[in-house]
């Protein structure tokens, strides 16, 4: 997954410390590969993802739409040249003000998962259009969802009816079946509770226009094309299962699956022991870890591709681990990571399928350390 | 927690957003109880806890030592007036430049677990002395460690010896019980270790010198000076039964108990909902969480007080989550927090002992959000 041009830029850059390098090519064949997948629905990049400037500007180049979490996400989308009419503001968790500023920016679209969210949105958004956001059980994801996001469907109704009664526009309804979903069952039984929520409001006259399949397409399916299409086509079989053949217009918030594999991370091994002489497996720490930007191998959750110069050597278990004086910086220890005997500090490793939630997640600065510096090529 | 001057402070300054306010006095007054809790120890402030130039520079001038986890920090402590031989380089994992580096600004104290990291030592570090770190078993701490630190304490002999095989001073030996270490045995524990690594290497001539018994004091002993004082005293007595009358130079590294309860964090309710009519605790969701400097509630471990201006109300419990679009953003489910049944959308909540690992654990940008502002006063 590390690109010729990321190897060159490496190559010729010899950057020091750890950095990320993100290939805009890949992030263009992934946006393409979503539009041939699912020719039938908007295209908006979870930001949060990675808000890189150049990310931002290709995307909008390539007509993407954007899924933002705050408005600080918002002004980076106008600034990378989407209109205000190709952005959400996807978080479900908005202070009043900040609705109000993004109502001023031009922002007409805005997620909700209760009645006291469609009032903030009620009084200082008038008018715009809410869609809500419905609770799955995540089964069958690598990184599954809590509880935090969404209702029950039946309270999703309420919330829906609520907003129409405010004179918002009732739009739709969204889930995320939770990242890296491979389940295609998972998206059934979320389409035909989304299913449910429409047909109940139609009774009442509230007719939803939109659903929001969030993200949680699986990087690996992107790559292979045919089975990209096979799912685009499950989903397209679930929507005519649960919608009949008044299919909804339909929207996905792609993050890790647009940007996940198009970055890596290098690194360097800054120490290699062993904690008493008899221990089977090594320690290996490298020069980043939780708080350097690996955030999510937290409960050892993603378990990134490591490369190395000596790959072709025998192979032994680690404990891997960052640099930082924190006992819980510890990337793999309760699945010991596979690295080569001849590994030596010093070496250089690359960290694959970190251009997704790696940059914004590192830390001020704890340890002293500086943040994951970033190069977009 | 909150202090007058704190609380003086907030209400005066109306800061926007989450921020932590430090209140210095309190820093001084755990500077004072350490030294009489511990008249015998030097005192080494574990700078990463909390890296504020204020709180470092007031340190500073009241005498105390600096453990530090990188150049930057050594930096950070030069700056705020401490001499090189004031500091100490105790991280256990560091790139050969960086001990370079620090060899150049005149620190000459450094940490070591392995024979691997004595040779990078040795090589750029020439004649500086070393203490090598030895593995506890954590048992009683609130915040575990791991086995990231440190070697078992037969394997430390052979650390020192090498050390001084390659004419570095083999100074002493350093272990950490854990944090908020409550059981007074793990001192004992630990002290018995550094004893016979002593006894083992006097018997070839390798006179070690100093303990390093790190942090992990509790803050509530501080409060209660007898407490401390007979904490002082536990200690004492177990470095005279494992010592003898030969008790060595001993350091201490508090960081959580010398700045934790001298910060609170004031945050804002930003949404109160549930997911299901039917459901019996409330989503009470702040404008801080995991990633904007409540990293330590991580897996529950550490549970903040927290100050609502209606807790004379009736109380009832909630999950307690942070703003942002990530499900992982939780900061207590699985014991849900009680907090007053009138808590309402808007209200600020004071987070109190929130002065340590707050500030440098927030993210650069997590979501678009900004990182965690702190005052000093």
């Amino acid at each position: 997954m590390a690109t010729q041009r990321i190897l060159d830029f490496l190559a010729t850059r010899r950057p020091n410390g750890p950095c990320l390098v993100v290939d805009l090519d890949v992030v263009r064949d992934n946006f393409c590969a979503f539009e041939k997948a699912l020719p039938d629905s908007r295209i908006f990049y979870a930001v949060k993802a990675n808000p890189a400037p150049e990310i931002l500007r290709l995307l909008a180049s390539l007509g993407s739409s954007f899924d933002t979490a705050s408005v600080a996400e918002i002004e980076m989308a106008l600034d990378a040249g989407a209109t205000a009419d190709r952005i959400s503001y996807g978080n479900t968790i908005k202070k009043e003000r900040d609705i109000a500023r993004a109502f001023d920016l031009g922002i007409r679209l805005f997620a909700v998962d209760c009645v006291e969210e469609v009032e903030k949105v009620a009084r200082v958004a008038p008018g715009a259009r809410v869609f809500c956001r419905v609770l799955t059980d995540g089964e069958g994801a690598e990184w599954p969802l809590s509880r935090k996001f969404g209702c029950v469907p039946t309270m999703a109704v309420d919330v829906l009816r609520h907003a129409h009664g405010l004179d918002l526009e009732a739009y739709g309804v969204s889930f995320h079946v939770g990242s890296q979903q491979t389940d295609l069952t998972a998206w059934d039984r979320a389409l035909a509770d989304a299913g449910r929520v429409f047909a109940t409001l139609a009774e009442e006259g509230i007719v939803l226009k939109m659903v929001n399949m969030g993200g949680g397409f699986p990087t690996r399916y992107l790559k292979d094309v045919p089975a990209a299409q096979a799912y685009g086509q499950a989903i397209f079989g679930a929507l005519r299962r649960h919608f009949g053949n008044r299919i909804p217009e339909t929207i996905v918030e792609p993050g890790r699956g647009m940007v996940g594999n198009a970055g890596v991370i290098k690194s360097e091994v800054v120490l290699i022991s062993k904690k008493a002489d008899n221990d089977n497996v090594r320690w290996v720490y490298l020069d980043i870890g939780k708080f350097g930007g690996l955030a999510e191998t937290m409960d050892e959750a993603i378990r990134y591709p490591i490369v190395t110069g000596r790959d072709h050597d025998q192979m032994a278990p680690c404990v891997l681990a960052g640099p930082t004086c924190d006992s819980a910086d510890v990337l793999y220890e309760k699945t010991p990571y596979p690295l080569p005997l001849t590994l030596t500090i010093g070496d250089e490793v690359l960290i694959e399928g970190t251009g997704a939630y790696t940059t914004t997640y590192a830390s001020v600065a704890f340890n002293g350390f500086e943040p994951l510096r970033s190069y977009v090529i």
